[in-house]
């Protein structure tokens, strides 16, 4: 995990992170349900938005959540203790590296994670010598190949590929939730099960299309504005006709649609 | 409605619809429940899979459904004959012709029928004039623009999108899935609310697999073989590619997801 984190580490960043958990806790996390007594790593916490939605619904569960980033951790720490969970030990560490003991976990969590590394399957075989013997791995992971918005324009969706470009050019991948389940399966795990989470707007649902669309979709693709003109993939001006186009989806008569898949395996 | 449909009316285009209304039942259909005692309008009822599925789940109603099509009528009084129900009345009629009534209906529904219509908000004007004051009109569509599979291949999207361009010329609409929000909203139905229905198959799934990847979507775009060809729309030979990289989505390291969605609004 040497490549760089596309989105970037800004307090901005942290704060549409942020965001996004509150709109998807309940599409993403109502099944994010452990035994009580358990010791779960969760790898890759970053900022902590999953992390306090983890802990926060499991309170008889201890949380060991890692990152290679000590400035994601930093806000982790802030917000965490904000948050008031006292089942959190947030930690740095590399999953790829050695600093983290074997077979010392009941279950492990990947969250939003997969997406961002170079040999994801690597880090979910890592992973799973951490966790016991009957223990799970769960991944959580977008698709950016799944959006279908009204009305669409080939600017927007262009704006959007240069997402998946310079995720592609980072090592990542952000077209992952759709291979969720060959990758768990063929990384070793049993009975593996994945199953899509769909967000959708309209102007039936304004919160959604606030919450969701606009302030952790579009918010997402406005924050790789100035590495994907840098980059040459778009004009200043069509990469800004192409936000202005997303944002007509989170209007009244727009709709927008995006697919998270979440998988869950057993460590045999 | 004078436009011809894109699918044909052969036999096997018959029993492909019948596979995809099987599989598909309880995702689209498990709230397709109106009060006992209505009297409910299907409007394209085709050759008859929802009809059999519609008039099943709810036998204290009464069905009229009617079709442009005599070929597919025929069909449809087989398939409602077969299945012993009683409570369908199956009548030749263009929606936006005259023969039928106005103000008779309690509610009225569109099965996979506004994609195949030039103007679906004058049809659905037209339905609402049909259903007393108070009724529902409910409408249920795909979108060909949601399917997100894997492994992905540029040639199995051209010969998907070779379906789009079809139903295009023919006056459709293959991606009016994401429009029905505002094409209900527009139309004068209140308090609309629309529903994705997301189907998704993988190795782990292999039923959903063989029923709707390959049985129904991949069948459905096979269908289209030959006007695509004619047409100039891809070779042969790429056409017949792309097929065989959709059909490795259906296999067992293979996963493929499409959006139904499913919207309801009350006739004013």
């Amino acid at each position: 995990m040497t490549q760089s984190y596309v989105h970037g580490y800004s307090e901005r960043e942290a704060e549409r992170l942020f965001d996004q958990a509150e709109t998807l806790t309940c599409l993403i996390h109502h099944d994010s349900i452990f035994p009580p007594g358990s010791r779960i790593l969760e790898a890759g916490c970053g900022t902590g938005a999953q992390t306090c939605i983890l802990a926060g619904k499991n309170p008889r569960c201890e949380f060991v959540s890692v990152d290679i980033s000590h400035t994601s951790l930093a806000i982790a720490e802030k917000r965490v203790s904000a948050a008031g969970l006292s089942n959190v030990t947030l930690q740095h560490a590399d999953i790829l590296g050695d600093e983290l003991p074997f077979g010392m976990f009941d279950h492990a969590v990947f969250c939003f994670v997969l997406e961002h590394i170079r040999k994801p399957e690597e880090a979910i075989r890592r992973v799973m010598k951490m966790v016991k013997p009957g223990g799970t791995v769960t991944a959580i992971e977008g698709d950016h190949g799944s959006v279908c918005f009204h009305p669409e324009s080939e600017k927007a969706l262009m704006a959007i590929r240069c997402q998946v470009l310079l995720q592609e050019r980072a090592g990542g991948d952000a077209c992952i939730g759709r291979k969720l389940y060959p990758l768990l399966v063929s990384s070793g795990l049993t009975d593996v099960m994945v199953s899509p989470r769909l967000v959708y707007a309209d102007g039936g649902r304004p919160d959604l299309a606030t919450g969701f669309t606009e302030k952790t979709f579009i918010a997402m693709i406005q924050g790789i504005r100035d590495p994907a003109i840098a980059a040459g993939l778009m004009s200043a001006k069509d990469f800004d006709e192409g936000i202005s186009d997303l944002i007509r989806s989170a209007q009244k008569d727009g709709t927008f649609s995006y697919t998270f898949y979440k998988g869950r395996g057993i460590n045999p």
